[in-house]
């Protein structure tokens, strides 16, 4: 039977917090009526919004607070300052096992400094790792880490290898995802020393519930050669960014291109519906849902430019997380490939 | 008065070749009527191929060779065998000075071993880098490395923007470039290390002929935020490939998207003129022309996909390059800035 969860929410992250924040709990609240929230931030804006929504009245309780982590706050003042903050109450709401997992839609750097501060990493991890959802040619795949740290030796590459695993058998429900380390084509250079040893832990390691199949390069994310792109933070935020600015440039080419005569606006209008489907795949809203893996405790990231909309399936993909334990199944497969190492030492 | 210019051409690289290259330097000889052309290749195969370009046949000598470096071949076998292939010979005779520049379509790894090893770094370069320009809103920018270096320190990276600056004041004819340093965007994180002691250089460097602006992101690569993006050569080529994977993701879903009702198909077929501009922009072939900077002679790649029309763009950029003599341009900036630290040293 599936536990009921509670989602610790910052009420005061996000650009267009708190409205766009309660009207996304409450569109996941008609989908998963079992759900409830914690919702954290200033009481005086909230309440009248929840008060729009009948049936969060139930099903949320407003933990005041008039803190909260600004856009542009350093993560080291964040830890500072940001402890009272409706951002760092949510995630010690976590912590004190009153919440299942938190997630906010703030600023990254603060809410990555302060769940790591207050949580600290789960046994076996020596670092946690940002993963997210990216849209593909197959659908969707994710990469990690997206920017929790810049150098990573092998180590670190085979746990994220893990962590997004998990992730993928959790959200996506796939039993075997398939695994690959991002690396470059060109042949001779091979990569870096610490993907190639990650490779060679990854290719022993076949009683793990993932399908590692090697390399691919940057061209393989989106055509979605593979559900898990594991990457150190420093190449995994440079591909996203890269990713998400090619993007946003070739559509604001192609709407240059249908404003150019008065032929290609009337394409445009005849194409519309067919576009809205393009528009649909590439909104991150419909990806929505980064994580800290790795941690002891979860904590979500929401885009902070999301609408409710997208918050809404950030919260579903935070329910699917708790309600599957994926903070267990990390340790679980931890636990095989530091247990298949000790049979090999005792050889 | 601008010097004549010859170049040596690889008639056997690329998907398409020989045909593509020699109508791609007919095309290019229309428009740069002084330039001579040392083909490389099967005189078999290329002879037919040139007489049907009248305006080839007193411009163009072949140079008779049957061995060839296949698009498979590793960089080490390129090393053994590929010496007197049409790419090594290419590149034998700018060591030689018969040609003032090499352009191949074939196989990077190999082409890019074969420069080093035959031409040597010139003095002051650790390391040559990959560089390429890139379609963005604004235009064009250039990235270097794109692959040449998998792990680079603060004196490669500093070296690299030196190159950089000098191919967008060449072939861009830009008299003072912007140049970044791509970062991650993670404040706590400020990046690596080495990026960061390069960036300390950069900013003392003003008597250099460019001006520093900092840090980018991946996004702001597509933006065309600065002229010249400095990276390493793993990131480079995971950027690159990146967002030429995005790129085509996003013009995939576009063709489902025109394909998915008579409705769409028939906007499409009012839009397209307006279409074909974002085509040409994000077409390949009208940014042709990736070339290793710092070694002593000029070499220069053309993508293997290339039709006729980049290949003869690819031209054109060899010959601004030659013309300006860009090689000299780097040696003069790197003076600049070792007689800057001499300076300072004395101080």
């Amino acid at each position: 039977m599936a536990k009921n969860i509670t989602i610790a929410v910052d009420a005061m992250g996000g650009d267009r917090a708190p409205h766009m924040v309660i009207e996304g709990i409450a569109q996941a609240r008609t989908l998963f009526p079992n759900t409830k929230f914690l919702v954290f931030g200033d009481e005086a804006q909230i309440k009248p919004l929840i008060a729009g929504f009948p049936e969060l009245t139930s099903a949320s309780e407003i933990i005041h607070t008039t803190d909260y982590v600004s856009s542009d706050m350093q993560p080291s003042q964040a830890l500072r300052k940001g402890r009272q903050s409706s951002m760092g109450l949510a995630i010690q709401s976590v912590k004190d096992g009153a919440a299942d997992v938190a997630l906010s839609a703030g600023n990254t750097g603060a809410l990555m400094a302060l769940a790591k501060f207050m949580l600290r990493t789960m046994p076996g991890i020596d670092r946690p790792a940002l993963i997210s959802p990216l849209p593909t040619l197959r659908g969707e795949s994710v990469m990690l880490d997206l920017g929790a740290n810049v150098e990573c030796d092998s180590n670190n590459l085979v746990q994220f290898a893990i962590m997004g695993a998990a992730y993928v058998r959790t959200v996506f429900g796939l039993s075997r995802p398939t695994v690959a380390l991002l690396n470059v084509g060109v042949e001779e250079l091979k990569g870096k020393d610490s993907i190639r040893a990650a490779a060679d832990i990854l290719r022993e390691s076949r009683h793990l519930p993932l399908d590692f199949v090697g390399f691919v390069e940057g061209n393989n994310i989106a055509t979605g050669e593979v559900d898990v792109v594991v990457t150190d933070g420093f190449t995994g935020n440079v591909a996203l960014k890269t990713a998400e600015g090619t993007a946003r440039l070739v559509t604001d080419l192609l709407k240059r291109a249908f404003q150019s005569s008065l032929s290609t606006k009337l394409g445009y209008l005849l194409a519309r519906h067919g576009l809205s489907s393009l528009r649909d795949h590439m909104d991150p809203n419909n990806h929505n849902g980064g994580v800290f893996l790795g941690l002891n405790g979860l904590v979500m990231k929401s885009h902070g430019g999301a609408n409710a909309h997208g918050f809404a399936s950030a919260v579903a993909s935070a329910i699917d997380m708790a309600q599957n334990d994926i903070t267990r199944l990390i340790a679980d497969d931890l636990n095989e490939i530091t247990h298949a190492d000790d049979q090999r030492g005792a050889i």
